[in-house]
């Protein structure tokens, strides 16, 4: 997109025959490891290698406040945003122990919090304001601010490509953030508001109402745009316009883009209204249980990787999934092949294609 | 079961309120991990305690021939077995590699290969006999050799409890082998043969068919017995009988058990119509793409981790559901609470029903 100055290539599909070859030579039935051989393919393509790399991998948990908490669309205070930004700067919370366990470097991005952090090693300073607007009467973001959102999350991706990373996962943290996330489904999707807002954990279906009241009352005062970006600032919020941003320089600088939740998904959708070819480069790490992930989820047509009943966000759906992934160009690297291990040697290749059966 | 002198307790809940309990005051909405707090829980309740721990993760690949080859139900060469055995004493193949990455000690057991092993510090010498026998003609086992299997599978399991092994892994390997784990299936789940026979991905709908009519041929020949061990013997394989032996031990001794796919599955289906109990400590890794995978793990209520469209046997699919198994017991134990962490610790403990939204 031009006001964003930026081109996301799709991949190419030079090396898709060797690759795919090289899967083939393994010591095991042809596609025997289903989906870690199709990850592995997709990582292979988007580096344009047959021996992939997976360096540093980095997690951005993005947060920020909403106001249209005013509206009671949550059933959290919403202190809860800056108080576990605050666990998960000490590795605290589900994303702090789960980057410690798969092998994450957390950063946590201040994209809107209506706190003031004291600077710490893993805080990334990106408020754009404290809080996103209060949708109900006015835009949730200006096109300004909107911009300077996705500028930042994009600046982030920058930052950490100087030191080689090339594998980011997202997450989130914002009390409230499952209303701009809804609204982005259903305008994105052309899809009944009802269908996409759910529960979360906290509302009752007389809440549930109320929140898809509060959205539609928001798009009938706003209206809906044929801009996707104008989309985002009038029903989005500000950790999703960055990671927004994050996800579309990550994409523009071929790393490997790892989804999470409803939120960042959300976000996903509004890179992929704005620059479809980011989707080449995006891993859906798992499917959540929040009503509405699912639709998301197909309408990019794509195939999460795990179902744990997860709803919590932060970024643990990504983080439990990097092992499969890791595992994955691990095995297109290191497994050997039939060859190598001199299984079956004397007979044709075609045994490749047999089972163990 | 009298004749094994095996007894498995179900585990105890005593505990469940109070591991639920620790699992709620962590710092997230209730139950937003999803399967990851019910694995936590139920490895708490099978240790009995409220800090339990993983030890020595260990797998065991049982291998075995089997002669039913002899009626082409297999269009893989029969030597693929041991070769692909020594393949993974050197830690090639995939559960070679998946052992290294996922941090299992691998064993590989012979319990009925056509080869004559030279030792090996992995390998567990547990041969029966060189290969199950045709069951189109005669019985797979006699009723002595599938009693000599389950001991076998006894005895390894022992073994690895004296070294303090509290968590072990079983796969697979043995051309042939989804035959007799398609008879099993077919006679303790009351299933019609042809639901529960599927293509592997080497035979073709001819292919299907004929290994349908072998099996179907051996149950007109041998009959099915009230007795689920006579129906091992008749109808299984020397690893599957191996297998069963080592869950049923694993099982008494309080380990937390891996399935794998199709064949790993077939041997907990026969462990627990001979010992229910079993079913406490099993955990089902992942959900296969063999046909008839999902319809044992149905009969046995499992919940299976993971469905990454596998096809490999070998303990694939259990070693790479290790990652989500060691993590759900390190969230129980490390993951810091919302008191620890300061979050909302003014208000009522009410707020950790809620969601981040």
């Amino acid at each position: 997109m031009k006001i964003l100055d930026l081109k996301i290539q799709s991949v190419s599909k030079a090396k898709e025959a060797l690759l795919k070859e090289k899967l083939n030579q393994k010591a095991k039935p042809v596609k025997s490891l289903g989906k870690m051989e199709e990850i592995a393919l997709r990582i292979g393509l988007i580096q344009d290698t047959l021996s992939p790399e997976l360096i540093k991998p980095t997690m951005f948990t993005v947060a920020s406040d909403h106001e249209v908490c005013q509206e009671g669309v949550s059933p959290c205070p919403t202190k809860m945003t800056w108080q576990q930004c605050l666990n998960f700067l000490e590795l605290g919370g589900g994303i702090g122990l789960f980057s410690r366990m798969y092998g994450f470097d957390l950063k946590v991005v201040d994209a809107g919090v209506n706190f003031d952090f004291a600077p710490h090693p893993r805080l990334i300073q990106a408020k754009v304001r404290k809080g996103s607007r209060n949708m109900l009467h006015e835009p949730a973001m200006t096109m300004e601010e909107c911009l300077q959102a996705i500028e930042n999350g994009r600046q982030m991706i920058r930052e950490v490509a100087k030191e080689g990373v090339n594998v980011v996962g997202f997450g989130e943290m914002g009390i409230g953030n499952t209303t701009p996330a809804s609204a982005l489904l259903s305008i994105y999707t052309n899809t009944d508001i009802k269908a996409c807002v759910g529960p979360g954990s906290g509302l009752d279906s007389h809440g549930v109402n109320h929140k898809a009241w509060v959205i539609q009352e928001a798009m009938k005062k706003h209206g809906i745009s044929e801009n996707p970006l104008e989309n985002l600032a009038r029903f989005g919020g500000l950790e999703i316009a960055t990671i927004c941003g994050g996800m579309l320089e990550a994409a523009a600088q071929k790393m490997v883009v790892i989804t999470d939740g409803f939120i960042t998904t959300s976000a996903l959708l509004a890179a992929s209204e704005i620059e479809p070819n980011v989707l080449d480069y995006a891993f859906f790490s798992h499917q959540s249980d929040e009503q509405g992930h699912a639709l998301m989820i197909d309408h990019m047509h794509g195939d999460p990787i795990l179902n744990l009943s997860f709803r919590l966000g932060e970024g643990t759906g990504a983080a439990i999934c990097y092992p499969i992934i890791k595992g994955s160009v691990t095995m297109l690297n290191e497994m050997t092949t039939f060859e190598e291990a001199q299984v079956f040697n004397t007979a044709s290749a075609k045994v490749a294609a047999f089972s163990h059966d």
